[in-house]
């Protein structure tokens, strides 16, 4: 069966594009010919029926993914299908399963059967679990096992796969040549730099790049170049080895646009404010154009318990800059594995930053809600404001918990409301 | 008394100037060239005795203001003092009373009895409250009244104060002319404008701006020219009437440094990401490159219950572009009155802001703080990263909630940990 890109490419106009063509008002034929040549992605393998397609790229709506998944000291499936529910209810447009902890292979399966987002996952971590739980080390994993957990997750139905190409010989040797404040800070970057440095080795996701792609064009599996060197602090951001690895996944991304595979590229991480624009620009350049998919970017490392905030404010420059795609970072980032709690707040964040980028870049209809939600604030009706809002939930909760004297007006002014005010006796 | 600018511009270097010049690592003689010109205020009352004295403008430190005060709807002494306890403890620069219910006077003496850092109000609040409360209509308010008041808090001790002197004849026709979605959003702002459409008369701040000038002279207030024609909504942003209004405060901030009396000058409100760098500069050029104080701005109209996140956003973007000033916005925003809860999650969020846009600049010693944070984090160091956290009892509270197997890691990767990683096999 043809992938969705060679499909684009033989002109041919699928179900799921006419989808995202309408759910984004971009003209289908556009549509097809940006999925021809790369510009966009629709995340969907060809063994999987998703609920909520989506296109992620150049001109749609800015995406945000919420990560979910076990870990060796949390590890619950009940809690892991609570944080899938709670993510989809507030609104991510995908979820990746990044589970490390307990029975690996339930937890997925059963997130893909209840998913309706595209799903994600970043295979390396199975692989590395498997090697682990059989008595050995993650630098013992064998090439030919990360492949085949590849291929099981891809014949399972994974939408998209985080797969660290980028950390190699070339782009490790940058990285000890200029030093670094903290090193790599990505789970799967340093499995895969720990299995590296230990067995002299290439990076077999490198090396064996054109195996990756047959499975990944099997499927119809959207890749996600991992950036493994993405800086883990602001100290970090922008330095010749994150900029390497992108030059490498550049060049990646090309050989999987011959062979009719979608690619997305994984991008920081923490980066000062002043920076960001430069990252996003520099990625575009050298990867051609291909949707990028940044973490946060944090802009400041002081804030734990509050990086959901720090994110928030990297991610609304880095998509106003290009960003096409933002994951989530929640409060409990650096802290600990997060609650569902945590993964409601952290969604909201990052669809407001997506919103705010969505309005700066002028995406179509991204400013109506705007009006409509300022227009029901103007009339003081509270029902719609409510409704409006971006969580309606918690929305509800601060204005009910002190109920004004006079109904139209909220606590804040009372009847010194300025827009009552002006009602009375201006207009 | 001679006042901060004249005693600046007299070549002396006072204890302020001293104190601010130490901890902000600026040169004593370039600070007080820079209060001289008016391009760094020391708001600080001539009758008053700060413990945390600070210095807002040009090459300082981005500085945070957290709004308390009670309303019609919630007017408690306790509740307030509360207020301010938790944000000068969560790191606010500035405190302002924005009391409007109960008695607005006792509350603010207790404030400025208390109160450990620069303290400001908006007159006009209590002249309004005091009118209503007289039987009679905000319309009906006094312009000698008003003078009163604006004395009665100078003599008090206030350090700084909000006047809406640009809310005049001619931005209110330029706004009536250019129409708006939202109208006018600030509370000041409304009460003038309903006062001069009903009266037909000019803004009595304005007209008798000299009186003005007089009080502030007299006690050394600065005074915070009020952007009374501020956007509620991101269609309302950087509009024909919001940029008159800051012209006329241009011209009244000139007015000001010639009688030797410290000005801000404050701005939105609502604005989209691609239209902050603008405002900032407009306000640079036309206000003479005066302190820019601006609440938010908030780069959407969709996220109440959010709205500390959307202010964060565009504070930083404010700051890094020439903000010198950031007021905090709470969860609560255009929901209701916040709570001390509320208070602590506003002054946080906006001083993240700030500390993001401290590092965009190169302020002196921003960054020190992330690289030493970062450290700990890669030494795994728990006790410091806490203790360096901008919020070490949030932070703690997230680390403590779910315990890792392994101590020198966290609940998010147990074992996998990335940093442990590397420390076993690459470094």
């Amino acid at each position: 069966m043809k992938t969705l890109i060679e499909r684009a490419k033989e002109g041919k106009i699928t179900r799921e594009m006419h989808h995202v063509s309408e759910c984004e008002t971009m003209d289908a034929e556009k549509l097809r010919t940006s999925i021809a040549s790369g510009l966009i992605v629709i995340p969907k393998n060809s063994r999987r029926e998703i609920k909520k397609v989506i296109g992620i790229g150049r001109g749609m709506r800015v995406k945000v993914n919420a990560n979910i998944g076990s870990s060796p000291d949390a590890a619950s499936l009940k809690e892991e299908i609570k944080k899938m529910n709670v993510a989809v209810d507030a609104g991510a447009d995908t979820l990746m399963d990044l589970s490390i902890g307990g029975d690996i292979r339930s937890i997925r399966k059963m997130i893909l059967k209840k998913c309706p987002v595209p799903l994600g996952t970043v295979p390396i971590y199975q692989a590395a679990v498997q090697c682990v739980s059989g008595g050995g080390k993650i630098v013992e994993m064998n090439p030919d096992h990360i492949f085949s957990v590849i291929e099981e997750q891809a014949r399972e139905g994974v939408d998209f796969m985080t797969v660290h190409c980028g950390v190699t010989k070339e782009s490790l040797e940058k990285l000890k040549e200029q030093g670094r404040l903290m090193g790599i800070v990505s789970r799967g970057g340093s499995f895969l730099a720990s299995w590296i440095t230990h067995n002299k080795k290439e990076n077999p996701l490198y090396e064996q790049y054109d195996r990756l792609l047959e499975i990944a064009k099997k499927y119809d599996v959207t890749l996600s170049l991992g950036d493994g060197l993405r800086p883990g602090c602001i100290a970090d951001a922008n330095d010749k080895a994150q900029l390497k690895e992108t030059e490498i996944l550049g060049d990646l991304t090309k050989r999987a646009w011959e062979t009719g595979v979608q690619i997305m590229v994984e991008g920081p991480g923490h980066v000062p404010l002043h920076k960001i624009k430069e990252n996003m620009e520099f990625q575009k350049r050298v990867c051609h154009g291909a949707p990028y998919y940044v973490l946060g970017p944090l802009v400041t490392d002081i804030a734990p318990g509050y990086d959901h905030i720090t994110s928030a404010i990297g991610g609304a420059i880095a998509a106003w800059n290009g960003a096409d795609f933002l994951c989530y970072v929640t409060p409990s980032e650096h802290l600990g594995l997060p609650t569902a709690a945590d993964v409601r707040e952290g969604v909201i964040a990052s669809r407001i930053a997506a919103h705010a980028a969505d309005i700066a870049k002028g995406v179509a209809g991204a400013e109506k809600w705007d009006h409509e939600l300022s227009g029901h604030r103007l009339r003081r009706d509270w029902k719609k404001q409510i409704e409006f809002s971006i969580d309606p939930e918690k929305a509800k909760k601060y204005r009910d918990r002190n109920k004004p004297k006079q109904k139209d007006v909220c606590t804040m002014c009372g009847e010194y409301c300025a827009m009552k005010q002006m009602e009375e006796h201006v207009r």
